[in-house]
């Protein structure tokens, strides 16, 4: 299968931490293709940035539309998510929704660990979208301003794990997400290191994508997640206009 | 005040209806100026045509930043106005949500009656977004292809009635939201011939405008509504820009 | 518009705060009147006391039948409010639920500030049965004895500063109420002291009860906030009664 | 042990029906009074009458003050039990609550059957407030105007049968609650014709007070169902000013 | 009476604690049998261990059909509760669902203090199943491993009445549990030391069965708690087998 | 990897069934074993059968300990689910969980197409636990006693359409799960014919399970789902024994 990632921030050097994992945890018959945003900020924490980045998702999806099996929106937050549902015939995946879904099958009271204070009412609210803010055990965040979020893991490393272990112990998480595509790659490097078990959204995305590739289980004609209604439009770009366009109906 | 109105769609014919509306209620000393949506659909009834209705908010926010005292985001559903709301540090106000925050006052259970099946399910969840699906007793809606969303509420007045009050009598609705710019004004011409207290989206949210400029609350400097940290942007068009920028920190 | 604004509390002083405040935010065409509780205690904390309250304004609200085009329960925790509207024509707004509906649209998450301890737990009912529990950050408060409600807000101004700021830092809260008629006036003298946006019941009450008037959304007819229907009573204070009797069904 | 209970509505017939099933549930040893509010309506359906029955609730429990060990309020709906629970050091018990205690640990999906339409939004806040909507499979009601309070189960018994047996079959309901006073009695006559248990207010009341009585939980001296806090108070009847006055602190 | 009481654990110091405290409550005419599961662990603090107290609780159940009026399941966090209400004809209690219940009457928000920190999860699912988490007010408990379930009310007395307090003072906790049967008649001895009410799980669990047997609500015939439907079994010990069979249908 | 999967039920026909569709979708390196209860009953459709599913499935753990790499509990409501993930190391999966949360990944709200009507309850509940009630649309159920669980499908195929096309149509439902064993590859069968995706407990449940063994997550050392504390115990069978005692602690 031909799997589309793509970074909604404009950061090289985040889409290639989530790239190298991607690739350590993907299926030998995945072929991977990395895109980044060409327009948006350096990482998505509020509202506003993620409408940016939602459209940045939106607009690389059109353009390439055709050219994958399936779509990894690989910014914790999932800007644009659910909206790529509707136009989009093949799997959509998001980092959270991956994470998620996988981390409550690990677990009854799920922590999160975030990169910044700023970054958590908009993580919050994206639980709360997804329906499991009462299986939300907390969310901790480092509250030191990010040099470069393409080395926070590294910058921060016993923070994370000292947040970690209070996730556990103080708010009774069970499982763990190290929420972030800067944390990319982390949870395979503190393996054994922490006391429940822990998944990132990356290696999430790139399994839960290709699951639901496998199971083929159909796209959706009626419902609210078929294509949006054929009507006018006016001044879109050709990519979104693809994407508007591109189903029969 | 100088009242900002937005129209998300392209559609000037609904541009005219809410400007209509909006003139009958707004106070003297209000200035509306109306903006129409460059690039968009001709209504939004889907989180995808939302995405879309969201950008060219922000768009004509930031081109006219400075001109306007509160921005009215005249489509129900509210696109963009959470992101918006960091950016700007004046009131924005949603059709949906002023809504929601007037009906709220008038009875226990919101019936909301909507112009298509579609659109139900985004304005569900955009319910539940404000915390008031214990409140919501129902979403009404019509069945038929729209011929004109300019003429929707002249060519379906006696179904828009007949569900009306079935949201009452059926559903325990205790106040109703005609829902939409494209019924903007058919609570003012219903009045008299429902059971129960009606509002709608525009009115609403020019009258919430005006009381939270009237109010002075003060802006947000810290928490999750302050203005996004200043960090790196590229490839963004002048405008969204200038809401990243504009405001010191 | 005339203006029926009602302590439900005895105490004459907060009376005065609460009429400074709403007439330095009342339209000019609002005429406003107060009235006093003849029966009660000095500040309602507890759900007794606001039964005692809710007695007292009804009896008020029945005795100047007529008089007034919108009522204001002026005390936090709006003791009546519902039952009130079931009873009345025209609209009857409460502290809470202005302040409430008015903060929702500055921010997501909303703190409380109360003067009291024991208050807090009635507050916190108040926000639940408006269907608002998820939306609550906090309810910070108070913890010494109040010499005179009416100067809670002087002798007390530094705390009730530092809860403030609490409330926004610690506990997450986007916008602020600084609760209960003893504290009208303070969100306007804190101007610019506070990281968030901030609202007041009174001025809250005043300008929401204003907006409904001029909506003039109608009033119920049916559902469960139809005027009570005409059955045997015996026994009713003819204020009351004449409540119950007023409405031609 | 004496019990008090008191009737909100002025109908002594629907007196005479709560004593009637009260007597043949209570134990030998508790010795039964009853009282009927002095001022109210025929039948409480509606907030504002249910203002009313708590404060004749509220006027009898004080002016009985130390003439009983527990306190029934018998109307469904429970007007004023919240309030009277800080008011009074002897347990309170209220019609509602006690038949959805009782009924909760009979099955995990409650069915309710009412006599009016009007009634069934106040049951639903009442239910609500208790916490327990997630467990309420349907409120199943009456729909033409009742002749004579008094007589209700007789008048409408094959109606009342339908609607119990549908709240099984096609709401859900593993238990049934036949609510209001003038049900009283009717689950013990319905006794095997019903699919699903069935519990009426008054027995579960009188059962639960007796039960609260044995069980000597103690009362509360702090939290939110502590005596209100002494103040200044002015006004007042006697017997609404003993309540507030008799307990030492 | 025949009241059965399934201690599900298999230490029989626990089980004497449970009928000394089930003796000092019972009423005169209920005639106590005390069963102690022959399968199990010294105490239940888990899932896991749960599913064995439930088949523990199952097997006594069938072993003596026929022999109770009742049966009460004398751990905290019921196991096999509400699948023995399905197989059973007779009133089915379970200490925590009866102190819940019991405590609910007493106060809005509930504290619960347990005997370990393990044990505090699995409690709150059971909260949470009987739809009552939004009263819970704070799970507090022990950290001490124990010497001896038998003795830890005596062995920890001064740390649980501080755990009490906190739960009061700091978690706002209106009425208390003592939660799980080595706590047995605990409240009693606590009585007047704690501020707010107090009970416990073997006191409520007798009198409410005894309540429940007293109402005589009928069994269910129809909905979710009718017996199984007769089917193919295979494999179950007679125990087991006679509660899939013992009911006519 | 080596999988385990249990049929918590007594019928082979559903063993063969599962075992079908189960080949059909596993990854090429995992080695499927099949396991039928040993004790129990056709198919469990209630909470008593569950306890019984629950312990047979335990039993089954237990005897093969050490001889798989992840386990699936294939039955729909998962018996024992949550049990036996504190008791295994290794990733234990149920089928209502696995396509839980594989759906909630295809669609908003989600619909379930059930085999009984008595089934629905357990679901209901069995949803609720996993906190997704809010994104349960529907349960839609046959009515009819089923002549065989293993060819229920294939007796019921146009009814099991029609309801999954009116779960889309009239309740909303954004994507399906076709639940029990006993519909095991049907979603493969009706591919096509749906309007929205569509997926199995058994399909879902296979690839989940490889997904979260190739994930690496890491077990529990702490947590809710660590493995139960040591402690004393007696009467247990030897399987059940060897699932408490074989971890280190």
């Amino acid at each position: 299968m031909k799997l589309l990632i793509v970074n909604p921030n404009i950061s090289r050097s985040v889409t290639d931490l989530i790239e190298a994992e991607a690739r350590r945890v993907a299926a030998p018959d995945t072929a991977i293709t990395m895109a980044t945003a060409a327009a948006g900020v350096a990482y998505i924490e509020t509202r506003f940035e993620a409408l940016l980045g939602a459209h940045a998702v939106a607009t690389i999806a059109g353009e390439r539309l055709g050219e994958y099996d399936a779509l990894l929106v690989a910014a914790f937050g999932d800007p644009g998510l659910q909206a790529l549902k509707e136009a989009l015939d093949v799997p959509v995946v998001g980092m959270t929704e991956a994470a998620l879904m996988t981390a409550a099958q690990l677990g009854q009271r799920i922590g999160i660990i975030a990169i910044s204070h700023r970054i958590t009412a908009w993580y919050r609210e994206c639980v709360d979208q997804y329906g499991l803010l009462s299986r939300l055990a907390c969310i901790r965040h480092l509250n030191d301003p990010l040099r470069d979020p393409g080395t926070v893991q590294v910058d921060h490393a016993a923070r994370l794990l000292e947040l970690s272990q209070k996730a556990v112990s103080e708010d009774g998480a069970d499982v763990l997400i190290l929420a972030g595509a800067p944390l990319a790659g982390l949870a395979r490097s503190l393996a054994g290191q922490l006391p429940v078990p822990v998944v990132d959204g990356v290696s999430s995305g790139v399994c839960q994508a290709e699951l639901l590739t496998r199971l083929k289980p159909g796209s959706a004609r009626q419902g609210s997640f078929a294509h949006p209604p054929i009507k006018d439009h006016a001044g879109l770009q050709p990519a979104i206009a693809a994407l508007l366009g591109h189903k029969e109906v």
